[in-house]
């Protein structure tokens, strides 16, 4: 009955085996055999010779990321909602040592070209003014809204032109290529991409995203950095399992796609109460607060979003019977 | 028959099972209700009121703290071979965004107030010289030697005398604690300690350790540290519950004292080749290149530790019948 | 015939004989007679006891009075258009170690408690969102537009209310006070102000401005970080003898009225043209290109400001018969 | 009457002229005549094309360099007595955010190939461990030796041989040059170093030091780093013409061999006293507490260098007859 945040799901049992399995004597930190193995595996996915590292968090992914895109005096293009902006407490800033994010606008906090040049053509190009350096999109976006191969690729040849290196926040990338249908290369590497933040926390993992440079020559520095913030875990051939446990048979597709089939079934239930299409696996939708209270009157837990919207998400282990009950209660109350 | 590091152990079984018993849905962060027990558990094994928040690593824990107790501009008065210095890639630096350590000398990496006091005696009081805001120390120190609750007051009173915060970097805390057989308030704010590190995963722990404040007022800004750094975990009942798993039945205690007690093994077997007295799980013998070629010979591994020397970590679960054919060996050098 | 910056005026040539007269040798650093008097003849200048600390550009002292104000992980409230967010190529993050800018709207540049409760309002009191320090206006305004005693009063009862920090950019302070006719003790400290930027540099002066703090025990780190981020000369003195010529006999008003007088001799001459009304020393104009092309024919050199604007600037060393060119062809132009 | 420091002394009469001559009307910040001409300049005094930038002080220029050569996360080799790791209040932490001062030994406060070695060989070349990415020395020393070209060439080997940048800190550059008879560019870039702080203010100057650049594509990032720093100084032409007036006639050589000559005539008094060889302008004497006192009883005045030492120095204006008195002093001593 709770559908205020895939992040408070339970992690995947085959996560949990993982653990248990890699639970033997091995060598410290990352020179163990688990996490030697995720360049090939992720080169293998996105068929292109990357780097990839374990990290905790997205915010840890997100901030390396940018940090080996920015300098400490350069700014980072993004929505003005996007979660390193408004949710990640300055993260970014700490990690680039200074570097300052630069808000452009769009509906469904997504970005576009046409958005990006309103930021940047008004620089001056001066040592007064803080130059761009980056752009870093979310996709699935913070509303839930997937980014198609052809839209990343508009904006990688906005940041080829204008020398940006180009992130992607993947927080949702398994929901995002999950409703795409498309080969992961086609929405990262193949559309300009030179980093990616790879999420599974959200996605039935536990602890452990991954960090992918399609430029792997990025990678060094950011080894360095992610020792430097106290990121390198002393045992952490347990990340790595977490890692490997979803790449295993799909499991990042499966668990995404169930996610996202379970907001599709709210979506057909809300009709015109969407404030966003339905792409991945948050629904956000117009309620008033009288019809929010009712919701929760019959047991649903969700966030409000800001006045007269509420957000819902649904996690990979909510099945259609979890589902279908809060699909019916927003049905009725129209 | 590895020796090199308690860093490559594996995972008590205990917190293991207790990452299965947390796979439930709860509220994200550290909203759930584990991660909220960590005041009261660690206030009523301290015996006063503390704050405890949970971090992945011992090198998080130690910067988190280093940032509550000393500006940008500050000094930290640390051992020339503390962790901190050596060994966390400049973390410490990172987390205070710029403050320096000012070295100190001691054998087997143990500060003295007179130590620190030739350290901060000779820093003019002015703007041109880095002034000290803090002291480091690590309790049982890297050479695994432990610091006894008269040492730490010895320090404690003169960082109150020139107000310097106090830190204790207490990776191999238990150790300590197991060898001195004090109540760890002794050795700790009783002694004048105002944050402590307190470590579990060299001790049969995971990926989750504690960082203790004495002064629960440092711990505010800590949050918010934690949460820029990237550390506030999604899914933090994950930590939470591997540190509970450890309080249980005094776990961490039982791991360490048999971590303790196999290293008395080697020290027995050792004799005259100890560089250091033994006090805890750490064992550093005067070896000869040849010797200790015939060491890995037999099929032991560890570190050397500079020209002439060796280094031999036992861990939590290796059992008596484990250790005694090492204990053996060296014996039989001579 | 120039209008484009009163940082392009030369210096009164009182401050160039007060370069002089300082030409013996005396202590170095701050610690020189000149530099000793600062605090004395601010206190007297605002009638409360401050600190007055010399520093070389308005960057630094904005920068190292934010640094005072707000900690590295905190937001401080400012316009959108304030020089601190648009000019000054994030130096305050950088001082500061990572504050964020939050910025607020606001007609010529000016904050009003509205506005700056419109930025604060929607931040939720969590780690995740960066939580509001501070809060800085500019007076007078980047749009030539005066704060009242009374406006800036508003400000800091809500600055107050909750906990920021208020900072003044007065890198044209003098302009201001010159038009307000106030005691510069109504429009700071006696409005809630904490520290000031009193500028100098675009008055007059040459290459130094004073840091003022009302709450005097801001100052003693700010100390550190002035010498920590090199600005801390070694023949201070000079400093401090500018700023001491710009002090005696109200040097800094005669100057700033004298800029006054000459924009309002354009803002006659300007009528509906007239951007912003004009307060201070600055005149923007609404001019067509092709206006803006026949001025600059006559010789007259100015900004464009965004399209269809020009921004004209009077220095304290232009007199009626300097201006009046400009401001009859301004008249001349429709 | 007083040795203590040549910060203390006035400034050239041909400085502050320089400060009349260019207090006319012109472009803000570094766009005028005069900051135009620094590069043209010092590429004809070293015979290379190089990039020069006023900056006011000696603290500014040095970190200014090292934010060019090192990484946040990297190390800087120096001498223990290095004014960089003494006397600059961490300034080279903050400006490359991060950077750790990596300390070697040697007499008179001069590294040598082998002392670099002896701090960067023990490193090991992993993440945990900070690693050396630029060498700094201090041309003349902190205790008055000049580095000759040959030892500047060796330690420039090493520099190239490890990829260190490497950096001289020539707050008294004038005074080893002078000492030296050679050419600029035998000292600096022909012996391997990449940036150099040239200082004028201690022999001379008022308020602005000369960064230069080697290697001109160091100087892009520095330009926005000065400004980032708050040392865009909006009127730069009274930087720039100090520097110039300096440069004309060589008044720097001028200067610092009056001060040399001075020091010698202490030098030579002082004969078995001298800690230090006597090579630039600064004196280093072995004096009892009870003489140091019958010297300032005489009326001189200079500092206390530890126990038993006292530092005497000698600045541009001081001329044989202001130094004899205190040579005869000395001599008289014994």
């Amino acid at each position: 009955m709770r559908f205020f945040s895939d992040n408070a799901a339970p992690v995947s049992p085959q996560v949990l085996d993982a653990l248990a399995q890699v639970n033997v004597l091995d060598t410290a930190y990352d020179g163990d055999r688990w996490s030697k193995e995720l360049d090939g595996r992720f080169s293998d996915l996105f068929g292109t010779q990357v780097r990839a590292l374990w990290v905790p968090t997205g915010t840890a992914a997100n901030s390396l990321a940018l940090a080996a895109l920015c300098p400490s005096y350069g700014g980072i293009v993004c929505h003005r909602d996007a979660h390193i902006q408004v949710d990640e407490a300055g993260a970014p800033v700490f990690y680039t040592n200074g570097a300052t994010l630069l808000l452009g606008e769009g509906d469904g906090a997504k970005l576009t070209p046409d958005a990006i040049r309103v930021v940047i053509d008004p620089i001056r190009a001066d040592v007064h003014q803080i130059q761009p350096h980056a752009v870093s999109i979310t996709n699935a976006t913070e509303y839930g809204l997937a980014y198609t191969p052809d839209e990343v690729a508009a904006i990688g040849a906005v940041a080829k032109d204008r020398k940006l290196g180009f992130h992607m926040d993947g927080a949702r990338f398994a929901n995002a290529v999950a409703r795409l249908g498309c080969d992961p290369a086609d929405v990262t590497w193949r559309a300009g991409v030179d980093a990616l933040s790879f999420g599974f926390v959200k996605n039935g993992g536990m602890s452990a995203e991954a960090l992918i440079f399609f430029k792997p020559e990025l990678a060094d520095a950011t080894l360095v950095r992610r020792k430097r913030a106290g990121l390198l875990f002393s045992k952490g051939r347990y990340l790595a399992a977490q890692i490997l446990a979803m790449l295993d048979n799909d499991l990042w597709l499966t668990n995404a796609r169930a996610a996202n089939a379970g907001a599709q079934l709210l979506a057909q239930a809300a009709g015109e109460r969407l404030v966003h299409p339905v792409e991945a696996n948050e629904v956000f939708l117009k309620v008033s607060a009288a019809e929010a209270a009712s919701l929760r009157a019959l047991g649903f837990d969700f966030y409000d979003w800001g006045v007269g919207e509420a957000r819902l998400v649904i996690s990979w282990n909510q099945r259609a019977e979890d589902i279908r009950p809060l699909a019916d209660a927003i049905a009725a109350l129209a």
